[in-house]
């Protein structure tokens, strides 16, 4: 069904609050939750309270946490996230790192010890209010093989970038290096759908459309077409690295799972004019928007296009929610005391689809 | 046939001496050269004579230019090449970058105005002897569709990425995001040989295999296998704005085509323990080398690996050079004076294949 932002933004609130969290903390995590359901990014939305509210009442996060500074230099830092809420880590983090870009021209930091942070390409996008280039990103789950690996041994690796423009939208890359989020694959295996050959490999190695196969003992094929995931290995090998080992994101005894984030500046004005960097990025855009069209397709979409498009229609005719996960919620309310009385949505189909473009393929 | 690097070298030195380069500069340069044969990147070793000769010549190189400071702020600095040798801006610059990422913790500077620079993974390498990490990369050739488009419009983007570690071999990331060099492309082309399908598409936008169609106003495809064209499409673009526009590396009236160079350098000291840091990421390679094998494979192999092992051959065996292309170096040198007495080299292979893996694969 389809309900208001604004309906999110109380159930949330509510939620959270329930079990402890301050009316601000709550604020906050709240709003990056439905600001992902805008962009149309439900899975970093407000189905997450059913995941968070628990992990609140377990002290696996720790709510009120505050983000402490371990090491710092004029253009780096390195802080321990202290378990608590990975939203209020994430934009202290930022705003440290915009911070020290200011002055020094770049800045690089890390945040081990840090909760989830959902949609990565939030926090990129604090860049853009100054001016700067932002770029976000962190393991996540372990499941992609390494080239000629039939095991997963490599982070999916979201990454987001987020760049200003002039007359364009601006630029937001907000991706994973591997194929496919684990949760969109249990989804696709639960119902029985297929995915690419090129994707997935089963549990012997051999390439399988099959995400039941892949979930069975299997693994994602790195980022590459035919006969190049080793250049997707590499990438996801040194995002491994930068948010594990490099900011101390490992467990000691093992082996790295879900490491830290990190955190990257570049300050556009300690190198060229505003302006003309603006001017700069919207010529390529526009000259690259301009390219002749493969077949099948009606349009070049750059990265962030198809999110801003899904922003102003959800805006305007209000969010979908699938029905069965928006009772779920309501559940994990009631849950810890929360009696909200459940909104009459309209009912409404969950996406548009652009010709060349499904913005649910991202995801 | 099979010389010896010093026999490339003397070569080298002499050859570019007789257009006016100064002894210190020809040294420099031939050595980067023949490190890159010994590397068994052969594209960028000793046969760039051939162009770099006449490019002196014409005054499109200007030997002894100095790399020149525009701007600067604590971690970063732009800089202009002044149309110098690529490989004395890179070094220098790639100097100063280590020298403020000691102190700043990380350090970003751009090149705009450089020439070529060779093996991109030469400069990244600098950063291992100081115990840090180093990223350098240049927009290239624009030689990659949009996702979704048919025509060239995408840098094939050479990227360098070099880790230290502690008891395996450095990893040395090395490689373009682009599916095939141009020049190997065009050798493909001449001999009639084909490329996976996947790589390549045609002047219609219909993928193909066959290079000679490609090259006939086709594309190469952004990284990604079926339906991720994007991510690699994102990628290119970031690339493509962090080597172009950022760092005033485009041509004001139209269209970036070449772009500039940047250099990246991450402090692990101001991070995490050295020692540390070295052990957590020998414990991740060790733990990737041990995955289950995919069918085909025998073994996986580290970035840098091949050409680690393809080193200490031919630092043992002797280099490898097409006896063709050898005579169009001395073909060069004596249109400069140079008359050197061909060397009589032992017949041999260009290359070793390994099983699960082959050298000129990646190049």
């Amino acid at each position: 069904m389809i309900v208001t932002d604004q309906q999110l933004q109380e159930l949330g609130i509510k939620a959270l609050m329930a079990v402890g969290v301050s009316q601000e903390e709550a604020e906050w995590v709240t709003d990056c939750l439905v600001r992902a359901n805008i962009k149309g990014v439900d899975s970093h939305g407000i189905q997450l309270l059913r995941t968070y509210v628990p992990q609140v009442q377990k002290g696996i996060i720790q709510p009120g946490a505050k983000l402490r500074l371990l090491k710092e230099r004029a253009a780096s830092a390195l802080f321990n996230g202290g378990s608590g809420f990975g939203y209020t880590m994430a934009r202290e983090a930022m705003n440290v790192t915009l911070t020290k870009a200011e002055t020094a021209g770049v800045a690089f930091t890390g945040v081990q010890n840090i909760g989830h942070i959902g949609r990565v390409g939030r926090w990129a996008e604090m860049a853009l209010d100054r001016n700067m280039i932002g770029i976000v990103s962190q393991p996540g789950g372990i499941m992609v093989a390494p080239w000629g690996g039939r095991e997963s041994k490599l982070p999916i690796a979201p990454i987001a970038v987020a760049i200003p423009t002039g007359k364009h939208l601006p630029i937001i890359v907000d991706m994973s290096l591997g194929p496919i989020a684990g949760n969109r694959a249990s989804i696709l295996a639960a119902r029985g759908q297929k995915v690419p050959l090129g994707w997935l490999i089963d549990k012997n190695g051999v390439p399988t459309d099959d995400p039941v196969k892949y979930r069975d003992g299997g693994a994602q094929l790195p980022l590459g077409q035919t006969g190049l995931g080793y250049k997707g290995f590499a990438l996801s090998f040194i995002e491994q690295i930068l948010s594990g080992p490099l900011i101390g994101a490992v467990k000691r005894a093992g082996f790295v799972r879900t490491g830290g984030v990190i955190f990257q500046v570049l300050n556009i004005d300690a190198f060229v004019p505003l302006e003309e960097f603006k001017q700069d990025v919207d010529d390529l855009i526009t000259e690259i928007k301009a390219s002749k069209l493969a077949p099948g397709f009606s349009e070049i979409l750059i990265a962030g296009e198809p999110e801003w498009r899904e922003q102003a229609r959800r805006l305007k005719d209000g969010i979908f929610i699938d029905d069965t996960i928006y009772q779920q919620i309501l559940d994990t309310a009631q849950r810890v005391g929360v009696d909200i009385e459940p909104y009459k949505g309209k009912a409404g189909a969950a996406e548009v689809t652009h010709p060349s473009y499904t913005l649910k393929d991202r995801y």
